[in-house]
């Protein structure tokens, strides 16, 4: 994990914090009630393994929009946080009949060294919560183990993952439970279909089967009963969002769809926000319907920003990781980030990692050249730990709202609503 | 919670941590093979609620010397402890169909000021983790709720337990499940004999049917286990203990069986320090066999300090909580506490918290009046948090063994090997 901890909290611009106020001492005020919602919500439709969900906080409306179940990032964890992963991690193995050997599918980078860094971080989590842990590997070209060095002390290997009959192995290492780090962009590889091992996340839930729209269908419905049962607006937590059929970006086929769905998102934002005499611009954001990384996003203030489209940002966006084609999209009202670092007036967003269904830890994403209405998981994006003795999960009721202890147990309640979301949608590819 | 943490660790000193550094050694190389050692115990024989176990560490040994199950001191617990706290609570809550309602029973003290700031922290602990909680006290002359101020913004209420058919309740407040916080020295109140609301710990734990010498005869048999697989000499890790008759001190009936096992004891203490060349008088605690408080203790260096007992000591030795005659004693090995503050050259022992199966912190009890070789357990005794930072289930194996996270690393493993014991104390008594 990440050392040191610099425990930098972002400031939150004042002028915009009268409704989040509200939200946040509405939510510190039922904490306890809350907390047993969520225990209710657990014994339904238990959590997945583990996620990470990125938040946004507009000062008048706080909302995840990202909800990651193959996550990377563990090295940006504060290393205080290394004793709530361990427990929770110990209470996530306990649904499986045997977790002493665990084998580790990460994605196929090779280069990606904050990746290959969150990988270790991962496996010294598992090894502390008493697994006997390696990394199997689905890179095609892998012959033999690979080390790869995190930094002087530290390295982790990269074995070829090898089958037996209805088992996946490495070299003299059978696990008992296979965790998936492999989002299945791609697809499903061949070598890890009807295996008889447990493998968690459910293989269901890779990208080439899971949509962001399904997710946040799920997570308006969590919102919606969450809201009724503690007396909020919706609205003031989850982002409106709307679909479009297909689109293809290179040869704008679908284009007009999205054109329409703008000018329609833009109105209904621009309602909410007369409604709470918010003076900002609306601005709708547009993704990917399936993938991760960030790329295949972009910004849209008004039906223009659709219709002057240039070459290469239409190749950005037809183009995603793995090289798949864009043809589906979201369209997701765009909740703008008032939280800074103030040193340096950087736009920073939370991150909330969790493990079964505790929250563990997280960190801010920060983005010196970006705005409180763009995407900030960009290259030139760092991370700053949440310092963890104001962990998401022990609020201090008598004190502000604002203060930090309690912005982030507020955090850690809309992160879990996405965890709820999440666990619906597990439930459904389970059936 | 106790504010502020000071975060004293006591200096252990290094002229006797040869063999223990051999042990903390040992059990690092070994960290998560040994946690999923735990992982395995905790599948067959289910941990209690809580607890909290003392340890002596002499150095060249360490051991639990008394194991809690209905543990006070939560108050002493560093406030870092807390999200740990609320985690291994929610874990320990999943066991039960419905913990929205819960009832604490506590002791039935009156004016024991750090008993009550000890319930207050439980409370809030189970409070954070979701549970709308109250107290309903078994004193007989509670007629009203009384309320009881912890500090100038805290305060408990003590409501009189009622009973409606099966199930027992405070006024308009009808609990889904009953936490003891009652050790029932004195039995099991008719109030609270079959009624059909969960209730854990189990009665049958309390002290009129539970015996130090069955939980250190199971001690043995975990310890001679974990040995075993580990490789360690077991007298490392538990002290020698012996039983004996009834005894009336103040008849001075059974006392000769005392002097014969005091005898025997002494000479195999004297043979295990002759084997690992420790050049230190063996000594001899004798204690009720059933009770808590550090009442009806004694220190015997040789025979004689039994022979020459005088008449305030042996009213001592008679008497224990609740006025209860101490019938039965256990001899057992008494362990050095070679752990001091260096300030004061006050002699310090550790004492771990457990919820579920997790340890979530500790402290340091220390007494500047008593030496390495006395109970500390007695008037005068104060208490230093334990740094979270430093939390018992997080090693650094690359730093030294000696080094704290590793020590209260092993204190974590030891007091979880006493909470085994209790384990298997609780699956006999529900048989």
């Amino acid at each position: 994990m990440m050392q040191p901890a610099h425990n930098i909290i972002p400031h939150l611009q004042t002028a915009l914090t009268g409704p989040l106020q509200d939200i946040e001492r509405h939510i510190l005020d039922n904490q306890s009630r809350i907390e047993a919602w969520f225990a209710q919500q657990w014994k339904q439709t238990p959590a997945p393994f583990y996620s990470s969900v990125d938040l946004r906080n507009a000062g008048f409306k706080i909302a995840p929009v990202d909800t990651n179940l193959f996550p990377a990032g563990f090295n940006n964890l504060n290393p205080e946080s290394m004793p709530l992963c361990i427990q929770a991690t110990q209470s996530a193995l306990d649904r499986y009949e045997a977790s002493e050997k665990v084998l580790i599918i990460p994605e196929n980078h090779t280069r990606n060294r904050a990746y290959f860094a969150s990988l270790a971080a991962l496996v010294d989590i598992l090894t502390k919560a008493g697994c006997d842990v390696r990394i199997g590997s689905l890179l095609p070209d892998l012959e033999h183990p690979m080390e790869i060095p995190i930094n002087p002390d530290k390295r982790i290997t990269l074995h070829p993952l090898l089958r037996t009959e209805e088992r996946v192995h490495i070299e003299n290492f059978m696990p008992d439970l296979i965790i998936l780090n492999n989002d299945l962009t791609e697809g499903i590889p061949d070598l890890i279909k009807g295996i008889t091992q447990p493998i968690t996340p459910s293989k269901q839930l890779g990208w080439w089967n899971r949509s962001k729209s399904a997710h946040f269908e799920q997570y308006h419905a969590v919102a919606e009963e969450f809201s009724q049962a503690f007396s909020l607006d919706p609205w003031l937590i989850s982002p409106l969002h709307r679909q479009c059929g297909k689109i293809d970006f290179m040869n704008r086929t679908g284009v007009e769809c999205l054109e329409k769905n703008v000018a329609a998102l833009l109105e209904e934002i621009r309602k909410k926000y007369a409604e709470y005499r918010i003076d900002q611009e609306p601005f709708v954001v547009i993704k990917a319907d399936s993938g991760t990384y960030g790329m295949g996003v972009m910004i849209a203030h008004s039906t223009d920003d659709i219709k002057t489209l240039n070459r290469k940002q239409r190749t950005r966006m037809a183009a995603s990781k793995g090289g798949q084609h864009v043809t589906r999209v979201i369209l997701q009202e765009g909740v703008y980030t008032f939280e800074s670092v103030s040193a340096e007036q950087s736009v920073a967003e939370p991150v909330v990692y969790m493990l079964n269904h505790f929250v563990v830890g997280g960190f801010y994403r920060i983005h010196k050249d970006r705005g409180p209405n763009e995407n900030l998981n960009a290259p030139g994006m760092h991370f700053e730990p949440l310092a963890f003795t104001r962990a998401c999960i022990a609020p201090e009721p008598d004190t502000s709202p604002d203060a930090p202890p309690n912005r982030f147990y507020t955090y850690g309640v809309m992160a879990r609503l996405a965890l709820v979301a999440a666990a619906r949608e597990m439930q459904e590819v389970s059936q």
